[in-house]
Order: structure tokens, then C-alpha cells, then sequence
């Protein structure tokens, strides 16, 4: 192991058979974690190349189970997320681009992280159900076209010891180590073509566009290497996507997205990641024409009907379609008023997500319950013009009185003479 | 922790606060061992800053006992050397400084290495004892002016935790860690001044000038800001220093450069060393007054008389200084012959250190018991002109056949055209 770390320290890519090396001893706990964190440095320095993260990837994915998803027909495409405030885009998504007829399996990961994920929204659903078997995965995919799920067996352990020790080792942010750990579970979960947002901004793991550019680069080499169809979009996280910010909250914007009227900024990047999904699914030949594809199944109803379908499939209650108040509901709606004119020139989307998560959207430990009926609605975006008094968003919360949530806001909060919209599609990484 | 490999990682400067965490928690063993490799392999990529360097050294000096050495008139001075092989001018030097009236307060470490060290030489004679009590080293210092002993004590417990990480974790060769290693534990002696003896060459710890430099420039800026007086000599360790490498062999070769019959180079070396703590000990304005005064020494016999009474003083057999016979004695003397007429261009160090260990004389695990007797005398050094059929070198042996030790002599030792003698002393870093 000496070898190993002498090697990359000094600037060389390691082998195949040094990264097997590597792999098998943290799985089987042979090289002692000292050793491991020094490696993991030496990677934060010297980087990787493309080859070698590609072979890290694919050794840590082989050191777990891995899904064979080729029973189910056709080209089955997958979305990933690096993860932000108000994201929900997996939910209308995934819908939209099933009613086109491509399967589209979701495995979404039981990570990190503060603000609820895909499956606690999902879970505000009464009744559904993110843990079923594989088997009953692969059927549901293969009858209603998508089903979105929690990983059942062990996906990628390499990477998730190689990840609790980068969390405190301080080698979290490395690229080829966030590629290689996401790609490794992306990949294990068998799907044939990933779209990857990758998000960039003050909400986002990645502040700088740079930074989110050279992941995204990463992520899709990776993902070529791999044999998959593979590209990425780096869209904005400065302020929340959408408009609603807590678990039921977000299930009824997806919902409106597949009804036509969700907000503007959700829908473009919905339709601008399905576009390339459809693409890649085979159900179009360029962006512009699955665009149009996508625009038609919301139009016509069957991307709410393959909502509804999984909602069924998933146990879960399907009124909800119509009806948002059979998910749970906070007791207070409490306005939270501009305090003087101007255009809203910051909407902290990090702080957002944390005022969300004080109210009980999220979990401060990982053993918190989460109060699916909590959250923020925000009335304007950044670039608006408001009024003092105006109410810039509505707090959902079960206490008359949230001070901290509103002291928290005031930080996060400015309103100044001017302020351009910001570019929702940064980039696009093919 | 997180925090402060953070700062490390980006290159920052730790300050005091966070190098005393950091030393404590080695200690305590507060700070996981994968957090420790993290922040060393940060240093290593990232450096220190002077300042830095000498706070983590005094913190590390301060982990551990350190010698109140006041009650000794006079300024103590002491010389450090980074090791190599034939490397004995710890036993001239220490007399010869000593007789010119300077206290030498010698604490030699029991560190890594396979060859002897200056304690395992000091062992070749009969009775003589290198484990003391702190006082009784004290009061023979203060009486005899001389005293070569190993460490009372736990000195320096926080570098010994950080070595033993550093060996398995790849983050030896980093200079802030090397200087800190080393300055700690000399500072912990409690000496006033301290001349470096910093070793080049293929059979140094630095194998470039560049290396060494750096590595002379650190320890000499961390032993005037921790106020010493201080100063480094960086000298050629391609070839063994002196002819004799071996323990008992070594003691001889010592005591010929106190009758002033010593090897050219030795006796060169010794002398530059000597000089520089003479000024420092103040009994010569310059180091030629001073190296006047060391040849003086020598030629009226007074150092001969200092190592006479350490001897005496550590329960030697002073017949030692007479005759040589007294130590172990090899069986065999095997001659080692020119291959064939020409210069001696190669006289590997570190091969032919690692032949004198084969024969016994070093160890290859630590419990190894020594062979005092055996070893390796050079008869010509690089640059000599020899004839097929010399003896380039004596094997002193208590085996009768030991083709092993030929064999890698034969890879050890090259004979060409042409090849000018090395210079012996490359720079002084005041």
C-alpha cells in the first residue's frame, strides 16, 4: 500500500491491478484507514486521469451487488442529481419521459444531507412505498415504464467506507472522488443512459461554475467509459428551484409541473433534461423534437397517468392526483413580508433548505421523523420586483411562531435596486 | 480536526492553537490515526511556513521530558548528524571539542537504520555503557566535558507517534516533517548550540543538493528561532566516510583520528564540525582560530585524554585506546580484489552499508543482536587509480565463504576511465 500511495503522491496513475489492490483492502479492511486517508490526499493533489477514475469507478461498483435490468425492454434511461434546494425534478421527470415509452428505473440514494430527498417526498404520499424487492422493481418498470425506489442490497461498500472516511479527512471535494463515488452506484444500478444535473451556486455542493464544469466533465467521461449513453447539464442552484421548498410541498409543484402549470424555471429544466433522455431513449431524433414529444404527453394527461400509475403501483394514495390535502398538512400558514421595494437580489438556497429543515422538513441526524406537511413557498425569485410589505414566501409550520426560521430567513434574504435574473441552463455537457 | 487539515489543504499557515491541538490529540490519541495521515500527506503537498515549523517542533519537543542541562557551566554544544554510512565523527568530534574546554552534551537517539549507530559502536567496547541516569550524565558532562549516551526518558512522544505514521503512510520525504522530527528531539537535550551535519548523496536520506539544502536551511531556521545558536554543513555521502565501516572497526578508525592518524576525509569532516562549535562554544573568534586550536588538541594528546576518560566514566576498558584487540575481534579477513585496472567511479554507501550488516554488524529487525567485530575496510576511496588484482577492500568476517556479501559488493563498486574525487564538504549554512 506504501507502493500505492508513493505512486500517486509522486504524481502517477495507478494500475488496474493497484487500484484492485486498493478496493479489495478497504472492502475487506486489510489497509488500515491511516493508510487509506493518505491515499485519498494524494488524490485531493494529484488528481486522476481519466482512465484511472473510470477503473476506481467501475472496481467500486463491482465491490457490491449490481442490478441486471435486462429483462425489462428497451433502452432504460436514468437521472442523477449532485442535489439542491427545491429539486424535485426526478418526480415530474420521471412521469414525463415513461409516458414516451422509455423505462425509466430510479434508484435513489439514501445519502447525506439536510433537506429531504426524492424518497421523503415520495414518502409524503399516504401509503407509498420506496423499499420494495428487485424483482418487483424490475416488473413495475417493466409494466408502468418507471418506478422510483430505495437501493435494496449493498451498492458500491468501497465507496461508502472510502466516503465516511473522506468526510473526515477533509477529502470530500476531489473530483475524481465525487465521480467515481457517484458514478460507482449510477452504474451498479443498470440503467443504459444517465442525464446528470449537476447543480452549481451557493446552494450547491459545487459553488463555482468551474468547479460543477469539471465534474460534469467527469461524471460523463465516466459514464462513456462505462458503455452508458451519458451527458450533463449544469443548471442553477443559487436559489431554490421552483417554488416550493418541504416534502408534500413539493409532491403537489410535481404534480402541477404534470399538469401544465407548474413554475417556470421547474418546468425548463424538467423538459430540458427529458429532452435529452428521450433522446438517448430512442423515442426522438434530436432535443427539439423530444421536447415537443414531452410537451404532448403533459398535454394529453399520460404523464400524469404514469404518475398516478407508480403512486398505485407503489401502494401509495392516488387522490393525491387531485387532491393535495390527503398528504399531510401544516397548520399555520405564516406570511413573510418584503421589508422594503426593490428587486430580490438573494435567496440563500442553502439557508432556504436549512430554515425548511428547523421547521422539521429535514433531518439534523439521520434517525430524525420528518414532518412531511412543513416547508417554505417562496412568491417571488430573484430578479423580482417587490413592494415592502409584499409577501415574499409563506412559512408552512405546526408552531404559531418560527423566530429562528424568521431570523434565519432575514439572513438569507436581501432586496436591492437591481438584480438580473440569473441564467437558469448553464451549460450543456454531451 | 476537519478544520484544521482543511486550512493545511489549502495552504494556509496552522497557527499555534492548531498545531497544539494537533500535537495533543497525537498524544492523547484524541485525533484518529486517518486524520493525522491525512493532515501529514497535506503538509507534505502544502509545506509550512517557518514560523509553522518551529511551533509544531517546539510543541513536539514539549510532548515529551526535555534536559535541563544549566546546572552544567559553560555553552553546551552538541552536533546532529542525518546519517550514513562509515558515519563516526560523533566519537572524534565529541573529544576533541571537549578538550578544548566546551561541555558536549551528546543524546544519541535510538532511531531506524540498519547500520550501527554512534551507541552501537560505543557498545564494541568492553564494559562501556550507553544507558545513564540523567544525573549521572549531567555530572559527567559537567566533569569530564563529554558524555555520549542514549535517551532517559520519553522525549519527544508526539514526533514518535507521527514516525511511526509517516513510515507506513508515504509522508517520510516532506522537510517541515523531517526538520520538526529532528529538531524536537535535539531541542528536548537541552544543548545551546548545534552544528548539522547534513549528508548528500546516493547513500544520504537526500540523495540531491537541492534535497539536503532545503532540509539544512529548515533545521538551522528552526534551531536560531527555538535560540540556539546553530549551523549546517552539508557533506558528501556518496562513498562511505572514513575506510572502516563496521562497530568495533569504527571505534579504531575514532581513535586513529585522535592520534591524529585518521583517514583524510574523516579527519577533514571532524575538523569543519569542530571548528564551527568551537566558535560557538566561544573559545575561538573564527573557525580557523578554531580548527587551530582542534589540531593542537590533537597533537598534545589532551583529546585522546577526553575519550580516554568517557571510557572510563561509562565503565570501558580503557585499554581500548591502546590497543584495539580488547574489542571483538573477526575470524576472517577476506580480501575483496580490483576486477580490473582503472579509477574507482563507484563506492555505493548504502550497498556497501548493507554488506556490513549482512556480515552482522547492523540490524535487519530491531532485536537483532550485533556482531561487534566484523565489517569493511576500504582500501582505496573514489578517484583512486588501482591495478587488477589490489585489494580494494577487507571483509572482516566470522564466516569463512560469504558470496553473498561478494556478490553485492560486486554490484556496490565500479571501476572506469576516468572519475574525479568528490568534493567532501558542498556547503556551510550559518
Amino acid at each position: 500500500m506504501v507502493d500505492v500511495i508513493d505512486a500517486k503522491r509522486n504524481g502517477k496513475a495507478l494500475t488496474d491491478d493497484q487500484l484492485q489492490f486498493f478496493v479489495d483492502g478497504v472492502v475487506d479492511g486489510s489497509i488500515p484507514d491511516y493508510q487509506v486517508s493518505a491515499l485519498l490526499m494524494a488524490i485531493y493533489f494529484q488528481g486522476m486521469t481519466s482512465a484511472e477514475q473510470t477503473s476506481l469507478t467501475m472496481k467500486m461498483m463491482h465491490s457490491g451487488e449490481h442490478l441486471d435490468l435486462s429483462k425489462i425492454p428497451g433502452v432504460k434511461v436514468d437521472k442523477h442529481s449532485t442535489g439542491g434546494v427545491g429539486d424535485k425534478v426526478s418526480l415530474p421527470l420521471a412521469a414525463m419521459v415513461a409516458a414516451t415509452g422509455i423505462p425509466v428505473p430510479m434508484i435513489s440514494g439514501r445519502g447525506l444531507g439536510h433537506t429531504g430527498r426524492t424518497l421523503d417526498k415520495l414518502e409524503a404520499i399516504p401509503g407509498f412505498k420506496v423499499e420494495i424487492s428487485e424483482q418487483a422493481f424490475i416488473d413495475q418498470v417493466a409494466r408502468e415504464k418507471l418506478a422510483i425506489v430505495g437501493a435494496t442490497g449493498e451498492v458500491a461498500p468501497a465507496d461508502k467506507k472510502i466516503y465516511a472516511l473522506r468526510d473526515v479527512t477533509d477529502t470530500v471535494d476531489s473530483i475524481p472522488l465525487i465521480a467515481s463515488s457517484i458514478m460507482s452506484k449510477k452504474i451498479a444500478s443498470g440503467t443504459d443512459a444517465l442525464v446528470i444535473d449537476v447543480k452549481t451556486g451557493a446552494g450547491a455542493f459545487m459553488k463555482t461554475l468551474d468547479q460543477s464544469r469539471a465534474l460534469a466533465h467527469a461524471l460523463v467521461d465516466i459514464g462513456k467509459q462505462a458503455g452508458l449513453q451519458c451527458m450533463a447539464v449544469i443548471s442553477d442552484m443559487n436559489q431554490p428551484l421552483g417554488n416550493k421548498v418541504g416534502n408534500a410541498l413539493e409532491i403537489e409543484e410535481s404534480i402541477d409541473v404534470l399538469k401544465g402549470k407548474g413554475p417556470a424555471d421547474l418546468t425548463e429544466l424538467v423538459l430540458t433534461l427529458g429532452s435529452y433522455m428521450v433522446v438517448m431513449g430512442g423515442k426522438a431524433q434530436t432535443p427539439k423534437a423530444a421536447r415537443q414529444l414531452l410537451e404532448e404527453v403533459v398535454a394529453d394527461g399520460t404523464a400524469l397517468d404514469r404518475f398516478k400509475a407508480m403512486v398505485i403501483a407503489q401502494g401509495g394514495d392516488p387522490r393525491v392526483i387531485d387532491d393535495y390535502t390527503v398528504m399531510p398538512q401544516a397548520k399555520y400558514q405564516i406570511p413573510y413580508r418584503a421589508k422594503h421595494d426593490g428587486v430580490v437580489s438573494k435567496l440563500a438556497a442553502d439557508e432556504i433548505g436549512t430554515a425548511s429543515m428547523l421547521l422539521g422538513g429535514g433531518r439534523q441526524q439521520d434517525d430524525d421523523q420528518l414532518d412531511y406537511s412543513v416547508g417554505i413557498e417562496l412568491h417571488h425569485k430573484l430578479g423580482d420586483q417587490v413592494k415592502a410589505g409584499d409577501t415574499l414566501l409563506t412559512i408552512y409550520s405546526n408552531q404559531e411562531k418560527v423566530p429562528a426560521v424568521e431570523k434565519l430567513l432575514d439572513e438569507s434574504i436581501a432586496i436591492s435596486d437591481h438584480y438580473d435574473k440569473p441564467q437558469l441552463i448553464h451549460e450543456i455537457i454531451e
